[in-house]
């Protein structure tokens, strides 16, 4: 990425906020799109860290317009918040720390939006432990295990949001960078919700009654999804599991249960 | 501790479930004592480690005098909380972790109830670090700075809960093995909370919301002391402050925010 240049991107996440803190570190301004019904914990985040936050309509083809009429407008450069290879390689630290502390994983369940968390742990842990298994994990209706396991992109396009509580990846599709990692790199089987949040939230429960850690619904989904019933009648060689609770964007004001 | 009789101790927090753990990990029963007026999740946490509760009045007699009498009814062996040398020394063991990975720490901060947190710390950490500072951290009326100061328990007998909402540190007067300890080895200054629960519902949500992490109010008493005026005021040499989280019994459907 060009460090001369002020920095615009899309996100209401871990993204936004690791942008506008890397811009504040490098001195450059920094802009971040939100959707203008993000958490107001949020956008507070995004602005504790320096970030000049535009709010936009709450669908991903409104996003990427928002954040494109900036670039052009202000002469930003644009850090992609999934489908770009310097984000993904940045995202596989995660698994070069979990495998660093842990050498032994059989398999690893990421929550998966755009897919660049997963491609980047995908390519990291599987360059050190190619026998581990990379498996995603999404809400109810993201459709990514047919796209695997046929080859293509069946999403309608633009991409939509999901209906789902967790907001970390309500994302239906993933990227025209990601979609070829996890084809060539993750398990075509995918641990989808099974219906509503409710799986979801009882795995945010677990982790924060039992682990002591306050993590958003998308990390709740991973925990469900390690919890569940189908990763308990999967082979039984997949005994260590790592999973990746991918942030804490939660507003504690209003927990979901 | 004798490793043949079945374990009998007072406790609604982070005690009676340590017990309840170590005594199923050597095969024997135990039995908690906890004020029926506890959190549920508190209550269900030590019935889940495998111990059997025994509800008492909430108050401190009610606690010995029901534990004692357990003690003599069923033969058990009592676990004190916090006045025995074995119990402050394996509690001294936070400090080890602490500047094991912290090495140079020039004070750090101990919600204190018993005392025996407290007592562990110092000894530990002033072996290690002679130059170091213990500082108590309590509820409002605790009273331990003039008992600190003149040397003197000047607490009511029998000792008496107070009003706070950190009922991991409820207790008013430290133990009687305890208080020559930090006679010896604590600052006779204390972090006593100003007024109301308001600062240690504050620091609770710090730490929800920065680190992330689900703590007590106790917990939440330490940050609190940590991000206080009085921390700021003193000695500039104090720079790195170790903060003990002493625990996460929260009743997270019932957060005080």
């Amino acid at each position: 990425m060009p460090s001369n240049a002020s920095q615009v991107t899309h996100s209401s996440g871990n993204h936004g906020q690791a942008v506008a803190w890397a811009s504040r570190c490098v001195g450059l301004p920094s802009f971040v799109v939100v959707p203008k019904t993000a958490a107001a914990n949020k956008k507070a985040a995004i602005q504790a860290y320096g970030a000049h936050l535009i709010e936009c309509e709450p669908n991903p083809a409104a996003r990427s317009e928002t954040c494109e009429r900036l670039r052009q407008e202000k002469q930003l450069e644009f850090i992609p918040p999934y489908d770009h290879p310097d984000v993904i390689a940045g995202q596989g630290t995660a698994a070069l720390e979990l495998l660093d502390e842990v050498n032994d994983l059989d398999a690893i369940l990421v929550p998966t939006s755009g897919g660049g968390l997963i491609s980047g742990i995908a390519i990291a842990a599987k360059f050190i432990r190619p026998s581990i298994k990379v498996f995603a994990v999404s809400p109810k209706g993201k459709m990514l295990e047919d796209c695997l396991r046929s080859g293509e992109r069946l999403w309608p396009e633009p991409s939509q949001y999901l209906n789902t509580i967790a907001d970390g990846i309500q994302l239906q599709s993933v990227g025209h960078v990601t979609f070829p990692i996890l084809l060539q790199l993750a398990e075509k089987e995918v641990f989808e919700m099974a219906s509503s949040d409710d799986e979801i939230i009882q795995g945010m429960r677990f982790v924060f009654q039992r682990m002591k850690l306050v993590i958003e619904a998308a990390a709740g989904a991973s925990a469900a999804a390690a919890l569940s019933e189908k990763m308990r009648s999967m082979d039984s060689s997949l005994r260590k599991v790592g999973v990746i609770l991918c942030g804490g964007n939660t507003d504690i004001d209003r927990l979901p249960w």
